[in-house]
């Protein structure tokens, strides 16, 4: 065995043994078996020190290169590398497909590219995340500092399965801002709104219970009720948010158990339901016992008229579920939202999160935690309505300018990042977002939000993460693929 | 309307409107509905810039203390604030109880303090996380800052379903050091191994399904399973891992769809499998088509002995679900694992991961992917190995120091955290675990890993975040407690 050692050389002796071994062994110079010399002899025949050559053999033994067993000689490993080649077929063809459970949906979600690594250069109206240049770095760097040098708290370890207990203060300092009045008992931290969905899905509908949702609706809480096999009853949206008197007229027929509403900026129609309508909706579903779901992803990115309370602040009988989210306004990446229930629905999931994933990341939590107690949620949120304020003017004049109204129309939403343009020529036999994609931008088909197919054609702008020149350029673009239609 | 304005105080006079205007609101000195008077007169009056005054109005109306309509008069906002008292109760007592779903299992499990904000003064063999301790915070500081400065990839946007695809390779790298020839095809990363486990029950266990586990097994595996209502065979550990003779017998009246197994450092057992009992696991449940769910939650944690190979290095048929985690040797806040398998099988859990939470937050991939890639995880990882290896050893005398065999009896684990020590005098009438805790020792009753219950006692002693002083004087105080049992 011919090793070099180069006292001279700025790798350390160690680490030179340890690339001249592998080297030997990968090239099959050594072989499988060999038998290595001992510490000492191998550290006096090249005159370095006999722990030099252990910590090398100690490592190559950790990388799995050699085999050392108490009072024997190291040996060069036995590699059983029965398996070389990654690609290999499963040897039943259907093993996977004939292994699902009996009841997975045929429909379930197939990822597709929307959540994707690659950006286009497409002026890209189909994501619903933030801009990320509104982001303050210098802050959030100062609270991941803060977040480190913890000292009474291991930000690595483990979290409290319902969550970081000062996060949940400042959720439900941040709730009575918006005069829902609840304790850290009431909220439950999750992994964002989808996994808050999960839960609730999970602990309280079953495959004969009857759901009500809006129509359109949030598209990826199509495949949740589907896994869940609950039937589906779809509400349209109205101008003013979900029909009531269709709903009434479902409830005469079937025991809804639970309905889901975004009665702010609704997803994706961006229609807000008056507060009225709200106080309403609240006291049929008091009087059917049925489970107010109140989604409010962008409860705060209010822009022009009236506030609206949420449904959950006047909620006296506790049936309301209310779904909070860090996604919409800072970042969906660090998977940050929050259930506001009564304690016993809060107790209940939070046993369901145990089971499913023990905790929510200790890390975003406490990072989170500090960027709302010194201050800079409120000071991004306002940056954010001045900025979307603005932005959403912008887009709604160039929807103006850009789109005739023989082609689309659409409604001039309150707030939020979204809206929903009625496309009025045929379109029905061209896919619209391949169409605009080749125009340079992308969207999101409507026929996404809809369980039963419709016959007209919609798409859904988010303005989210562009800024006035994006937006304005985007609209443009498809106004000229609309005018290429036909 | 009072209002003092200072433009010599350090607070910005617009703060200094916010602030006391607020005040006048929620003293009652202002009423609901009282008509501001227009920015214009308050500038005017006050002798500030009108900007200024509507600056302040802004963030008033945003902080929900003012109404304003386009075209009319600001106003103090009409709160209604019906609910006030966030501790009512919901007015049917057991509204929540009554919703669960018609299968929510009884039995599942309760939040209990084990995961809980509140470290107490005991020595702590209850926790299986990693010793904070051995985290060296420059370096992951530097990772933080490669992170938030990545100007080709939105650190706060979604990330991919599967996972962030720089940290499936290295995953995929770093399971060829153990003989795993995977690409990034077959890695799906997760919020950990509990959401590993969850996806895969959830797509593959159904309630007529039976499934096979270690006896005793993974605690936090069982109420998972019961969520599922599958079927659950319990199969004994001896000595080497699980006896197969009697999942042979087993097999020969139940079709089996899934084993469970963990060949390296069981827990709760800290037993490993020898090489040619994987082997012979791995082509029963081939010639069975048995899913093999290989759990390795400390696979890189080997102290002593040979050398071992994961199942999934010869699973040529593609049968084998592998399971990986950051949480045991880095960090279970960070909520990152991983799952190798099949491409399909990885597809099927994809699309659930998608439904489920979307994503796994990008932030915590984006630091790990930079911890791994620029060494930082390989010399942790050895500084645990070298840390451990010494502290198992102290771990082991001290236990055949402090206690006699005829009280307790253990295995010698090879590597990993966990020790399992049967307790041989009569425990059966006493709550182990706070019996230990009053002698100033957290440990886990080893019940808490038993499906049916046993009659003998067994306490699981973690060492993970302990060190040699604090591990002797534990094992010392399990030695006082045991002699104080009668």
């Amino acid at each position: 065995m011919l090793l070099l050692i180069d006292k001279n050389k700025a790798e350390p002796i160690f680490q030179q043994l340890i690339h001249q071994i592998k080297y030997l062994i990968e090239n099959g110079d050594l072989k499988e078996g060999f038998q290595m010399p001992s510490s000492r002899q191998l550290a006096t025949s090249l005159g370095i020190n006999r722990s030099t050559v252990i910590r090398a053999y100690e490592e190559l033994w950790s990388l799995g290169y050699l085999d050392s067993t108490p009072g024997s000689f190291t040996r060069v490993r036995k590699r059983k590398i029965l398996k070389s080649n990654p690609s290999e077929e499963t040897a039943n063809e259907n093993f996977w497909e004939n292994s699902l459970v009996n009841n997975f949906p045929e429909q379930i979600y197939r990822p597709s590219n929307h959540i994707s690594d690659n950006y286009n250069k497409n002026i890209n109206f189909h994501r619903l995340e933030p801009d990320v240049r509104l982001i303050n770095k210098k802050s959030f760097s100062i609270c991941y500092n803060k977040a480190i040098n913890e000292t009474n708290y291991n930000i690595f370890g483990y979290c409290q399965s319902q969550g970081y207990k000062p996060l949940r203060q400042v959720i439900a300092s941040h709730m009575r801002l918006h005069s829902v009045n609840v304790t850290v008992d009431n909220i439950l931290i999750t992994n964002g709104s989808q996994n808050s969905l999960q839960l609730i899905f999970q602990a309280f509908v079953g495959k004969d219970d009857i759901i009500a949702v809006e129509s359109p609706t949030y598209s990826m809480l199509i495949p949740l009720a589907r896994f869940s096999h609950c039937k589906i009853i779809e509400i349209p949206v109205n101008n003013d948010g979900l029909d009531i008197n269709i709903l009434k007229k479902h409830l005469k027929k079937n025991k809804i158990k639970m309905l889901f509403t975004m009665p702010t900026f609704q997803n994706p129609t961006a229609i807000t339901m008056p507060q009225n309508k709200r106080e309403e909706l609240l006291s049929i579903c008091e009087k059917n016992s049925i489970i107010l779901i109140e989604d409010s992803i962008e409860e705060e990115l209010k822009y022009f008229g009236k506030v609206h309370l949420p449904i959950k602040s006047i909620d006296h009988k506790n049936i309301v579920i209310y779904l909070g989210t860090f996604s919409k306004v800072l970042s969906p990446g660090l998977r940050l939202g929050w259930i506001i229930a009564d304690k016993e629905c809060i107790r209940k999931l939070t046993a369901l999160k145990t089971i499913f994933d023990l905790s929510t990341n200790t890390f975003s939590q406490v990072l989170i935690y500090h960027f709302c107690n010194l201050g800079y949620y409120e000071l991004h949120l306002r940056k954010c309505l001045r900025a979307f304020r603005k932005r959403m003017k912008v887009a709604l004049k160039a929807l103006k300018q850009y789109l005739p109204s023989e082609k689309a129309s659409w409604n001039e939403p309150l707030g939020g990042f979204l809206i929903w343009v009625k496309i009025k020529i045929n379109a029905q036999n061209i896919n619209i977002e391949d169409h605009l994609s080749k125009f340079g931008v992308s969207v999101v088909d409507g026929k996404n939000f809809f369980i039963k197919p419709t016959n007209e054609t919609f798409i859904r702008i988010s303005i989210s993460n562009c800024n006035e020149s994006e937006i304005e350029e985007g609209i443009k673009r498809i106004g000229i693929a609309l005018n290429a239609i036909n």
